[in-house]
């Protein structure tokens, strides 16, 4: 579905560099070396810009006061000015994206939904769908479930009792949602992912582990995004928590009671033990573990497949397992492949000592 | 659910400090930071002994001996004694769950059971289920699968053929079992978990990779837990065996041929790979690594994100990648940070040399 | 399904060394310890050289002249000898199983298969299902998608809009296929993978991440096999890219962008980040991390639990995180353990210097 390409510059609030020739439609987004010229691209990395002289896009996004001197001479593209043009790329893909795309024929689907609930659900205890929600052929809803308007709720999909589910969520094939997990609006809850799953915690007597029935719960607050295959574990007694905004990335493990703050972002496969607490605006890298009971502060970074086992304090930026100051552990990894050299040093200075003392 | 405290007293075999008010009832398990005055609460960590003083709820599991220097003079809170007030707590939460509350509604269920049969299945090949066993829509039971007593099979699980599953298991939505594998009593499988995939082993010829069709099984013994999005893949010929009442946390990979012993704790996103052998009562951290064709002796402890490469003797702690014996680590590790100074103070003794032998 | 020896002898391309005696039926592969009489086996690894002398197997396929000077004077099976026994192995394992095995009864399934389609999708946007190929009860397939020839795709498996499967794929239970992924020949997919997911992208505004709405795709070319609960996000605005003959292992992430080789092998839990080049035959550990914007040539080898930051050439063997030579790595990482030892003959060196200097 083709836009105008002055919908997207208003839209954008971009500026433009030169005239707009008029009534421009635009197919789509593309890389600059992959782009069709009815189609637009951008600029957000110097490794790319080697690609301007030769792109076929019809309107290029950058920053243009950073780029000017690097432009090529003859450029065939509208120049679209951005400060910040990753993010004007950003909003540029939810333009041309529509939530219908998503969705399988919807008539059908709704049928199918009310064929369901007559069938599987007890009359009094029928979960509560909102308007213009929509459940595929395969998913299964238990008593006392609520479900917002808008939503997506994809085949093979689970929803435990007394699951709360906000407005406009989307939640792809194959998710379980545990029950009285609670789900804030735009939730987008990517393939295969489990939300509230048992913690792994039991007690130990003398004959083997001894189950902690867990009796808690999930929330995830407004505008949360979890990718594949994700764990979330349910409290013991309380809640697992993950903040307004907040950014998971696929295979990452959330242990039982861990709370996360807003605007984290979590790189893939890295794992959060249980009861520790994420402060705001975290970033995580990938394959990063972080222990049980600490405490990690606001704004902290934490490079990938870091060990934390300590308390981090905010805005800290950390590496290494166990890990440190990003900064002293460049400085020490750096020295451990010198090591042979070093052991080898020693050894001459105890040779040369031994020499003179004899 | 409220149980009477009185109950709650026997099943778990407290003592009582004090007198024992009449005729109280109980709705459930706080924190002592959160719980309501009509919940009972537990400290197994000192940490938390500072919320002793405040707590609401009307009954407290201790380790009496060990705390009552530490209790704050004036208490509201009845002091029920147990030398393990962490096991004690584990066998709480059991009171207040019951197997009930993990069932939609069974009268449903049941008629959909059948159906499902009638629709699905070749009539002499028919999968037996046991007695008071549900299994949820959307879930699809293979010929020659047999099903034990009061066990649950959630949505859109997949049994394979020849599936062997006990008495009271629980396996929860979206998992995946091979055929011919086999599922001891009281097991739970949670969420997305996979047993009984193809290991991951081919030949190679000059083309490219020639696949080792795997012919073997899993076998999981009694009270095995698997946490959500687990994978287990099956033996080549042979099978992969996890022992008796050992638990796996989230996210875990056993590799084929792996045999694991009894009353293991495994955490989350650990992965054993083939043909390794885990003795009994061993306890894996987060994110480590085995090799294969390796040996972990009875009473191992590995620390998180180790990575091992040799056999391990009975009853040794070790940590790091590689892994080594974790007192030795915890001296290296230290040092590491220490790398920068070291190296300078090599060079000071170098250059003072230098100057000496001018 | 019993097969004459005969048979397998010349589909193997196997020499008898001694004389082959008639008729004789071969029920299945069996480990040299384990195996029936009824059955062949094999040896690959000489550590198991020892269950030569007593295995029961009634034929063994082996490197004869590597081994001949260790075999046991009296043996009971028949020697087949081939140069690479490891893959004649491999080979063997594909006589015993049939493709068939993995169904379930397929007049049933077949039946299922068109009613579903006459209540669920739209009847000219209707998918296209090859001749021999079926699909499970509780499966989902969207407008527009083509599936191939003798394809099994397994119960809960959704496949989403345009998706294009190719011939004798089998897609195991709970699979997920996000929208215009695009399916080679012969692919195997374990279960619980996902396929096509966002890849982990967002602009950030003053109020939080922005979302990059993700218009790309995945390609999966022939003969790729993915393990179970492996993940693989599509791409930005272009492709992800899993070469021909590519092998991944369970729990792998392959972030968006990423384009990896033919004939590769990926083993579990590693991590793949975003636009990243995997070369041809390269060969990764379990549970590595390769960053971001980097590019691994063809032939590289790393090593398990290694983290790749930069680009490495064709052909080389890495270790560690950071990865670098492995002669190298293995020889810090020794000198890593006597780092305490390195300390206190520097303090002696030291302290000897201060005596002198006194």
């Amino acid at each position: 579905m083709p836009i105008l390409l002055d919908d997207i510059i208003k839209k954008l609030s971009l500026r433009v560099i030169g005239d707009l020739p008029k009534n421009i439609t635009v197919t789509g987004i593309g890389s600059l070396k992959d782009a069709k010229d009815t189609e637009i691209s951008f600029v957000s990395n110097s490794k790319y810009i080697k690609y301007l002289a030769e792109t076929k896009a019809c309107a290029v996004i950058m920053d243009y006061e950073a780029l000017k001197q690097e432009l090529p001479l003859k450029i065939k593209f509208l120049i679209l000015d951005a400060k910040n043009p990753y993010l004007a790329f950003a909003k540029a893909t939810q333009l041309f994206y529509q939530i219908e795309n998503q969705r399988s024929s919807k008539a059908n689907l709704d049928k199918t939904v009310s064929e369901y609930f007559l069938k599987f659900a007890d009359v009094d205890k029928t979960p509560l769908i909102g308007e213009n929600s929509i459940l595929y052929p395969g998913s299964f809803v238990s008593e006392g479930a609520i479900i917002g308007k808008n939503c997506n709720i994809m085949s093979s999909v689970f929803v435990g009792k007394n699951v709360n589910i906000g407005d406009n969520v989307i939640i792809y094939p194959n998710v379980t949602i545990y029950d009285n997990s609670i789900i804030g609006n735009n939730c987008i809850i990517h393939a295969g992912s489990v939300i509230g799953s048992d913690g792994f915690g039991y007690a130990r007597d003398k004959n083997g582990y001894v189950k902690i029935i867990h009796l808690g719960y999930v929330i995830l607050e407004d505008d949360v995004e979890l990718g594949a295959n994700v764990t979330v574990d349910r409290g013991v007694i309380d809640f697992t928590k993950i903040g307004k905004g907040t950014k998971i990335d696929n295979l990452v493990q959330i242990a039982h009671n861990v709370i996360i703050g807003s605007n984290c972002a979590i790189a893939a496969q890295t794992g959060i033990a249980g009861s520790s607490t994420i402060g705001n605006n975290v970033t995580v890298g990938g394959q990063v573990g972080i222990a049980g009971h600490i405490s990690i502060g606001n704004g902290v970074i934490i490079a990938a497949q870091s060990g934390v086992a300590h308390n981090i304090k905010d805005n800290e930026i950390i590496s290494g397992s166990p890990a440190f100051s990003i900064k002293d552990w460049r400085n020490s990894v750096v020295l451990f492949k010198k090591l042979p050299k070093l052991f080898k040093t020693i050894k001459d200075i105890e040779k040369d000592k031994a020499l003179k003392n004899d």
